[in-house]
């Protein structure tokens, strides 16, 4: 992570190892030596690393207006920063070109969101912004996770989707009122089995699985 | 999830609450009412819930043999209890006939397990057995996820896929060496970003979509 960080476009302050090795593997990054205990103290993890970086925290207000040809992904208050952190992380694998979340969604900043993202959170595009705006006069298809939508594979898409907003509900709540009037194609995930309800996390997997992978059907 | 275990096979041998309202929901179970201090020890959450069960814990060895019309997630080492939850819970949401887990996955009574599953615990039938034994001479084609694989939508499926075993690999070390030999079929799931890897819940949620979820291509 610490590596994906000095190749990102974030302004690194500080970079401070017990090991000698990482010295050499980035000579020209602002890095200094701590012993162990040092590095413990300020490490946030239980078992803390060998490495740990300072770095300049991004702006992430404004998002730029959703344009022709964008595939954006909006979260409506993703609250728990594991799902936030893995969504980032799905984010960058399937190539989203950004996140807007809800003023009230997890902190991109909070450890558990760094930590599981392993390293997306420096390439991912992630804004807070109230979604009603941002929504508001777009010219992109917004597509809404509900259950009274319509389910994945009976309305017809062109794979892979080049652009769209996907907007993802609330772990418990899901999609809030208020925001309901922009989806305009409710998608639902179907169900094969008993249980009543996926997580946030997957059903964004599902959906982006869906929307990018084609599909090869005999 | 109390009401989930009381529906399934599982023979519940207590149900404690503190609350009255529960005694009239369950009539036929064993329940008594319990102060709120007692039940606050029992739990194993930071905050007590207002109702516990205790259930006698199922056998999990000899899993039915692979045969023909049957689809099977086998787990090859999967370690952290969240993503085992998460893909249990899936796995019940996809209709998954059962999963077999290497005997060094997350025990299923871990209480994060547990918790996870969001009540699809007591659904899904899960196994732990050697999955050397268990995939060798089976009629299926045996689906592993791999980095050398065949992008998902290169080859040709047959939507809903009925039958066959999906391999999860580890999370760090993914599938096996020895594991290997009996994968016909290796698959990824392609990439569209810069991430250099989807966690293994997160694959087993775009696997699973992919192989059930028919697709509506323009």
């Amino acid at each position: 992570m610490v590596q994906e960080l000095l190749e990102s476009p974030f302004t690194v302050q500080k970079v401070w190892t017990t090991q000698q090795k990482w010295l050499k593997t980035f000579p020209k990054a602002p890095i200094e030596l701590i012993d162990e205990q040092h590095l413990a103290k300020a490490s946030h993890l239980s078992t803390a690393n060998e490495i740990l970086a300072i770095a300049q925290m991004a702006e992430h207000k404004n998002p730029p207006r959703p344009a022709v040809g964008s595939f954006i992904l909006a979260l409506d208050g993703i609250r728990d920063p594991g799902n936030m952190g893995t969504i980032i992380r799905m984010a960058d694998w399937f190539g989203v070109d950004r996140i807007v979340a809800s003023p009230d969604s997890a902190d991109i900043y909070n450890p558990k969101v760094v930590q599981s993202t392993m390293g997306s959170i420096f390439r991912t595009s992630v804004y807070y912004a109230p979604l009603e705006a941002y929504l508001a006069n777009n010219p992109l298809t917004v597509y809404g996770a509900l259950l009274s939508g319509e389910p994945l594979g009976s309305f017809p898409i062109s794979v892979p989707v080049k652009e769209g907003i996907i907007v993802i509900g609330n772990e418990s709540k899901g999609i809030r009122q208020e925001i309901l009037p922009f989806v305009t194609q409710a998608v639902k995930i179907p169900a094969f089995g008993k249980a009543e309800s996926l997580n946030a996390a997957m059903a964004t997997a599902v959906l982006l699985g869906h929307f990018k992978i084609p599909s090869f059907q005999k």
